[in-house]
């Protein structure tokens, strides 16, 4: 064993030139979702998703995924199909085994539990306690969107179908950035990566406790959609709520040697992927945030109650 | 991947001398277990006990386990010290690591997901497919006294206080037989195996109906333990039931060459294991059970009412 409990995934020795990767998660109805919020495809994808997302940050490819189901009455058959439709097709598209885990009967609720693995090459692991000061913050495509979905969800929010529907989407039905995850691995210039899920600013920390450094972001280089930024002014909410806390975004958050940026850019734009450096890593502890008017502030998780007030 | 559903692990190909196993199993309270059977130590060891045994029953070597739990707001943190405390003192004793997976709240029931990693030498896996007629079928432990205390937690059969810890005990305290699973594959004269989880006789099916053979079961050479007489007697029950169709024993259950089977003995012996002979393979499918009188009759895992009658 490489590195245990608190990174994305288990990183196992097997004794060749690769490192096996393995993640698990347990999704419970009513915890993580509603029955009602999407057909059973989407929420079989989305599950899938989640954890071929803890493999791409740590650089690895997806192999086999294992899944284990408890299945209450009021379940059927089709819509238990239509779950392992919607994980078929992601399994597809990257390329993954479906195989059968477990199969159980729920007195109450429905739980599903996916566990990942995945190869990576000893010398391209990312792990999350190894950033260093001066590295560049990137993220792999625009945060918030989810977070806004969910809030559209949980009825909090109120705005026009057409916003609504593309927001609603970005929270169910995420891509795990898997292709993201290998370009940063195998370019030898990322030290450190994580998958947003606990939201931007929850797992920017996560790297920064981990790795001994502090950050600083720009708002300014902030990736903002037009969608969310229209959906914010809707409401009149600050999108940076969305954007720094929102949550089960799945992109990328990762750090990048300063003199290797630019070249890994290049080959991000040559492969049609993003890549938004947002700040940097800093020898001294904290999180700040500089905002567009140039003025500082503590970027704490749970400081994020005074955007409101403004 | 060499072997995916159906056997009790995937067998995952490397690139090694050695294959992956991965297996898993999700458990929920008020299917598997009541929260008021037992206490959260033995609660944890169970849980993970039956996924190491999957892959004894493949012939490997345990070596990551991967803890997902759904937790209800009626769990307090001291019960769940215990259930890790519980995984804790199996992993020890099988020199498994216990690495967190995933940890959410639950709205009803408790769950625990286990994943667990083994390895097993390329030419040594143990599957259910590859019986022989001819094959000596053997049991690495008696079964039943699990299922017997099953019905005395369930409160179907009323006996000594004696009688039922014991036999409450082998339900809630099985022991995974890793170390016969090795000595079976080390051997390379075992040829299939299996881990008795539903029930003998519907575990040895799995075997024939997987290897494409059918297989003859005598009565009196089948491993009934002393106290499991007794509490047959106590109830006027035929304790065949219990033997042919409890579940959850844990043992295995394998094929093993003719010609091989006395040296296997020994070396089971010589390592304090037992190892019983019960019956053999034969070319013909279905399953037969050879009564004490001599008399023959259909063993099938749905036929066993009929004992009750007699």
């Amino acid at each position: 064993m490489v590195k245990g409990i608190g990174d994305d995934c288990a990183v196992i020795s097997i004794g060749g030139a690769e490192h096996l990767l393995v993640t698990t998660d347990l999704l419970v109805e009513r915890v993580h979702f509603f029955m009602n919020w999407a057909s059973p495809e989407v929420i079989g994808a989305k599950a899938l998703t989640a954890n071929l997302s803890d493999i791409a940050a740590c650089g690895g490819i997806p192999r086999d995924a294992f899944v284990s189901l408890a299945i209450p009455e009021t379940i059927d058959l089709e819509w238990l199909d239509g779950l392992y439709r919607g994980m078929a097709d992601i399994a597809r598209t990257f390329d993954v085994n479906l195989l059968g885990g477990d199969t159980t009967s729920s007195k109450s609720d429905f739980a599903i539990n996916i566990a990942v693995t995945g190869l990576v090459p000893v010398d391209e692991v990312l792990f999350r306690h190894t950033a260093r000061a001066n590295d560049i913050i990137v993220l792999t495509g625009p945060t918030g969107e989810s977070g806004a979905g969910l809030d559209i969800l949980l009825g909090s929010s109120a705005m026009t179908h057409n916003m609504a529907r593309s927001l609603v989407a970005s929270h169910l039905e995420p891509r795990a950035h898997v292709r993201e995850g290998r370009l940063l691995a195998r370019s030898h210039a990322c030290t450190a990566a994580i998958d947003v899920s606990d939201g931007l600013s929850s797992d920017l920390r996560h790297i920064c406790r981990d790795s001994g450094v502090g950050a600083v972001v720009h708002e300014s280089q902030l990736p903002i959609g037009e969608m969310l930024s229209q959906a914010a002014r809707a409401i009149g909410k600050d999108p940076l709520e969305w954007v720094l806390n929102g949550g089960e975004d799945y992109v990328l958050l990762a750090a990048v040697e300063p003199g290797l940026i630019e070249d890994l850019q290049n080959q991000f734009e040559a492969e049609g992927r993003d890549l938004f450096p947002i700040g940097k890593f800093v020898a001294s502890p904290g999180m700040e945030l500089v905002r567009i008017d140039g003025s500082r502030q503590d970027l704490t998780p749970h400081g994020w109650d005074h955007f409101r007030s403004q």
